[in-house]
């Protein structure tokens, strides 16, 4: 079997048992039933996809993933391509809002080039490039299924990797200029949803540029009609370079048990990709926000994800994933934490 | 003139040059105009209340007040009142959720008795009892006018007090066995809507519970016809010793120009009190998140103000002022710490 199947056949079902335990745990815990809400809903995944009830989060790693997009040539982003690699330079330098919010909530970032144009001589940057750009997804496939394949695997490998050295929560991120369009049409091709409905206004493109990427997305599921049901085959034609890696990423923590906190729009449609590859994937999934990207809602609704926060975030970089990793660590640490009935002698309900 | 009066008149509006100022910054950074969504709105905001546009927030408090309330002889709690003094007690031992969340986010909790019934023999609470609980609401006046003054303005000096140590940012929180029905009355006595609105189940009631609380509420506002204009009298009537003191902390920390974090449903009350005796104080509010609790997103309705998180908690304490904090600090270090599309050499948009 190839990485990228060992990987898909690896991924179990969440631990029921552990889930229980979390559940009845939280009711002995000094505060009404149910009354922390999400955070109790999110101590109870934790443990169903762990199977520790007592869950620390040390090692937090969040994988900002870059790759760039032929379909700019449609006229699809506000921002020049040469934007990818500026921004890369800017993470490594520590000067991106992903860095900023990674240091507010303790995790480290990891950033990885699994497909920009220009060559980076920057140290700092995992050098995962599977080619120099997708091809215009207008046009024809963005890439070919080995290419695709390669990427995912490549994201495989790095999350091993980290997990060899400890990580304990994965967040993913993306950079991209243009990958609001290929994230659409993989949504489109997964969904049967109509394009004009899968996009948003990505980093900011006028009405002009709206019904643009409205075409360039309806272009590119007509030209490649890329089969539903082989997710790699959707990935290749109408994907990116970084959401194949991102989808690497998240079957790769899925298979060991870690959980994966999902950005945007970007991170969705790799997760998408990933719980099409293997649909047990989505249980280890933490929805991170609702983006203010139009088409999220539907991409969180093919996930079946409830997203932790609702911020009106559109930025991408694994921004979102940032702060609810931090409100995933409040949730770990009222389990770890905090006093029982019994403990505090405080009187139950009536 | 009182302190209460001293205070109120010390209120100015917002800063509305920092505003600009900090919007115009907000576009110099390296992300797409307004993709940080609430992080820039909150910074924005807190531009406008300390003047700065660049703001560090190092020294957060949050003030758990505490009182009792004659209401619960009517049946409208699913605890019994000894859970406020034990949970005053797991406060100081550091065993309750807002321990755990205020830790997470390096704020400090001061735990603050306004008028729970029975004494508390403990180090680490601050003594500010204006009486043993009030009164039951359902049959008449909470407290004297007085009193409701008195407990005010003893959260007016609380709060100096920390301002005069360092507090750079308030949270609110609140600990009071039945105290979702007096802050119900205070919603229903303040905006005309029915009682029945105004409630929820609070720690937890089963529907007998919701309905003798709906009776209890009904009953306070008809029995005490507290004059809405007056908020003093509103307070005095239906309000509750807790409520009373955060609505003194909120506007001492107004007059300062410092931020509050409001809680849920009861600071929330704590908070309409405090806009209805000076307007301006809801320039100095944000509200953490709308809480589960029924009748909370009316109460933010009345304040004009939109919730940072939607993570249906209905806790109290300070639980959601506490992860709220979290992303207040986010929102202030997106500013301090990001790049520039100068200092970093990125492209503007096309």
């Amino acid at each position: 079997m190839s990485l990228l199947e060992q990987t898909i056949a690896a991924i179990q079902d969440a631990d029921a048992a552990a889930m229980a335990e979390a559940r009845t745990y939280q009711e002995r815990l000094t505060k009404p039933p149910g009354s922390l809400g999400v955070l109790e809903e999110l101590a109870v995944r934790l443990a169903g996809i762990t199977g520790q009830v007592d869950l620390p989060l040390p090692h937090k790693v969040i994988v900002v993933a870059a790759g760039d997009h032929g379909v700019v040539e449609e006229g699809v982003s506000a921002f020049p391509q040469e934007v990818t690699m500026q921004m890369m330079a800017n993470f490594v330098q520590g000067g991106a809002a992903i860095n900023v919010l990674a240091r507010h909530i303790g995790a480290r970032v990891v950033v990885a080039d699994f497909g920009v144009c220009r060559d980076l001589e920057m140290e700092g940057i995992r050098d995962l490039k599977i080619r120099r750009g997708t091809a215009n997804i207008a046009r024809g496939p963005a890439m070919s299924r080995e290419e695709a394949a390669a990427a995912v695997e490549a994201g495989i490998k790095l999350v091993q990797e980290e997990i060899e050295q400890g990580l304990s929560v994965l967040g993913t991120g993306d950079m991209g200029i243009g990958n609001t369009t290929p994230s659409a049409a993989i949504l489109s091709a997964f969904s049967g949803l109509s394009p004009s409905v899968c996009i948003g206004r990505g980093t900011g493109v006028d009405d002009a540029g709206l019904r643009r990427k409205a075409k360039a997305v309806a272009d590119a599921v007509v030209v490649n009609r890329p089969d539903p049901r082989d997710a790699l085959a959707v990935l290749a034609a109408v994907g990116g370079l970084e959401i194949a890696g991102l989808a690497g990423c998240i079957l790769g923590a899925a298979a060991a048990r870690k959980p994966v906190v999902i950005d945007g729009f970007i991170s969705g449609a790799a997760a998408l990709t990933a719980a099409r590859l293997q649909p047990r994937a989505a249980q280890y999934m933490i929805a991170s926000h609702l983006s203010a990207e139009a088409g999220h809602r539907f991409m969180l609704d093919q996930l079946g994800l409830e997203p932790v926060l609702r911020m009106n975030l559109r930025l991408g970089e694994g921004t979102g994933a940032a702060l609810a990793m931090g409100i995933l660590d409040a949730a770990a640490k009222i389990v770890r934490e905090m006093a029982t009935f019994e403990s505090a002698g405080v009187s139950g309900a009536l």
